[in-house]
């Protein structure tokens, strides 16, 4: 079994990312480092430059992962800064924001980079297309899972095992998989 | 006089900027290259990466600024990331996230580093305190200024030399002067 490195301090993420990759020969560990995130709308640029530097560091093949819920009505808004947005406002701020708000269209967007040491960083991308319900529902997932309606539930209302089915992360991480099983890295 | 080179995109703080150092013997010239700005929730951090970078690449001593708008009842939202917010949601989310809110506490907080080719960066801090009004008021500045509440005035209600006398971009870059005139760099 092939061995990467899930550099994030996100527990959720490198739970949902170890039930997918095992399935798929993948073991993946978790690293704990703290690597420099840029200021960016584009979460692809945030991967990339992160993988770089945490391989270089750690002098190893690392993968990072950068994910944002990407909303039509606030023009794509909390996006690349989903996660501090989140800390901050909350999944309440989120509904407030959109109080009165008909157009509730949304996008999990997720962008796994993969660098092993003095290589290139190569992306793998995934999206969810869902809705922004009216109130908070589910205990099961983490963030804005609980306001993400993908049909008629929420990913909060979901087994991580359905969410890993469909979700942005997930799509991304099994191209990561495929790729890495083609390439034999 | 002496030239310093600040590096910013944002032509409402090179006004602010230049008339403020010119009357303190300094001619900031703009240049506008895009260095990394991290993700953090410090702004310190941010300037210091940024002004660094920046030095070194343009081979200038350089002034990187970085500012943001920090809610008391938002738990400093949007704080680091106001530029992105602003973009995407504008005066009007923010008064959104605000309505029925009772604490209007608000800090403007501006970090101002100075980085010479091959020296550490310093770093100059300035704030204000105010709030955030219940409508927009005022034309004149930019992004958060026509809701931030300056005794009875919005930012945007005041001409540029009033809002220079008192701004945290102001304070941080008058702090910045008084170094370089006291170690002749």
């Amino acid at each position: 079994m092939k061995t990467i490195y899930f550099v994030t301090n996100n527990m959720g993420k490198v739970r949902e990312a170890k039930a997918l990759l095992e399935k798929l020969g993948i073991d993946a560990q978790q690293l704990a480092y703290e690597y420099p995130e840029l200021q960016s709308d584009d979460l692809e640029e945030i991967a990339k430059y992160g993988a770089k530097h945490a391989a270089m560091h750690l002098k190893k093949p690392v993968i990072v992962e950068d994910a944002g819920l990407f909303i039509s009505a606030l023009n794509g808004f909390p996006g690349p800064y989903s996660s501090f947005t989140f800390k901050r406002i909350g999944n309440e701020g989120i509904l407030k924001l959109m109080r009165d708000v008909k157009d509730r269209k949304a996008q999990f967007r997720s962008v796994v980079g993969y660098c092993a040491p003095g290589k290139e960083t190569i992306t793998f991308s995934g999206a969810v297309e869902g809705e922004i319900s009216h109130e908070p529902r589910g205990r099961s997932g983490f963030g804005y899972d609980p306001i993400f309606l993908y049909g008629d539930r929420t990913f909060a209302q979901m087994s991580t095992e359905k969410k890993n089915e469909v979700s942005h992360r997930c799509i991304a991480l099994r191209r990561f998989a495929e790729w890495l099983q083609k390439n034999n890295e």
